[in-house]
């Protein structure tokens, strides 16, 4: 692409330049990994390559379900065309079995099933740790409206429904996952669509024959191999060749091999 | 009291004693005081006396517009009967105007008056710090049921109204408070009731026309004088004799005089 064109967001982990019609964006993957409200950072290399492409697979087979995306088309290997939206300032965060802030905050032991389903909301705001809010407290700060709030949660359970059944085909288990929308102007009527990206950056994904992670919580918790568990997750989707691929294969797992166990086959 | 009769439960302020009939209890007031989930312990002289006096005239009132409460009648300076409740373990927080953990957690300064009256829930459990929580988190949980959130709201909503007027006509703010409910079992049938206590522990109440702060926050915030602000809430409720009162005064403001500003009178 080229280097003139307007920068117009820069986040922790992706850039949005302007794109090449009006109302659309190019979202630029950056292998920048941050934990802890970013007060841990480094990089996990080739990890904007690999969120980009997972990212597109997902957004791409949300759509065919009638799910509304920004996504238009991957551009190259760290770029997509997305459309441009208003981000509402939450993240929607959708969890099957206790893990990470709910577990420290309610004291549930990590990988209890939860009772159901449950929609947690953050206010984004770097400056307070995008701190977890009430539905009251985003009706009452006028963050998103009512029929907002309705686009959303009905938009996360079908998304779940899609993504626990993705991911149960090739052996892993989504444990919780966070998810951005935007509003899509049409005149003075905004559509909610989903926006940012679907990535292990926002998932908790476990293996579900070993327990293994394979998201960010390698990198937040030091544990190594985050990496590998990237490529693992896109390797299991079928969008990197996997250890026996032949030309064309883009990333070299050899390196690592047997660095994650149960790296390379899915389980059941 | 008698020595011999059985503690049932000893809380941070309180302490609660099997009553003299089956069904009752005897909540003792005790000058204890605690903040930051008893990180920060201390005693405020006199507090248990005012706490039960100002508990029973607002839980009388209460009842007079229809709240149901546990409350019974007043035995002695220190204790009140109650009827025995099985509390629903959450703590209901109403909140007017920002103060406290709601500016901390989103950044909005302490004073700045809320778009609408906000009612926040923290599921009780000292361990954990007593965490906020969402209502789609106690339905998960079965913490209370959608019925028992229905009443407890809206009598929730009812007692704001009635302590904003009751406090108004006093020249105090209130600002926010904390409410318990608890469920009175009828075989196999339960009617939520108000349990616990209102008083200036669990109530932030500014003076109208300085703002200083009667309440429990001059203890957390080593600001002094908490004894004073106690008294002088109890005193503007006519619970207490004035300064200039004769023979029958309980409380001798008399050595704290002045520190306080507003204090001898109510300002509008």
């Amino acid at each position: 692409m080229s280097t003139r064109r307007r920068q117009i967001y820069e986040g922790k982990a992706k850039i949005l330049y302007e794109g090449p019609e009006p109302g659309t964006l190019i979202q630029y993957f950056k292998d920048d990994a941050t934990a802890f409200n970013a007060q841990k950072k480094g990089t996990i290399n080739g990890k904007g390559v690999i969120n980009n492409r997972i990212s597109e697979y997902v957004f791409t087979r949300l759509a065919h379900i009638g799910i509304p995306t920004h996504f238009i088309r991957r551009l190259n290997m760290r770029e997509q065309l997305v459309r441009q939206v208003e981000i509402i300032p939450l993240e929607v965060i959708v969890r099957n079995v206790a893990a990470g802030s709910l577990s420290k905050r309610l004291g549930i032991e990590e990988g209890e099933p939860l009772p159901h389903t449950l929609l947690e909301y953050s206010y984004k705001d770097d400056g307070l740790g995008d701190p977890f809010v009430s539905e009251e407290e985003i009706a009452c700060f006028n963050w998103a409206s009512h029929e907002e709030m309705q686009d959303m949660s009905s938009m996360a359970i079908r998304i779940n429904d899609f993504l626990s059944g993705m991911f149960a085909a090739i052996g892993i288990r989504l444990v919780d996952f966070k998810l951005e929308f935007g509003r899509l102007w049409d005149g003075d009527y905004a559509r909610v669509i989903l926006a940012d990206e679907i990535s292990p950056d926002g998932c908790r994904l476990w293996d579900l024959a070993t327990g293994e992670k394979l998201d960010k919580d390698r990198f937040r918790r030091d544990m190594g191999g985050e990496e590998e568990a990237y490529q693992e997750v896109a390797r299991r989707l079928g969008l990197l060749q996997n250890d026996d691929g032949g030309p064309g294969e883009v990333f070299d797992l050899s390196a690592h091999r047997g660095r994650l166990r149960g790296k390379t086959k899915p389980k059941k």
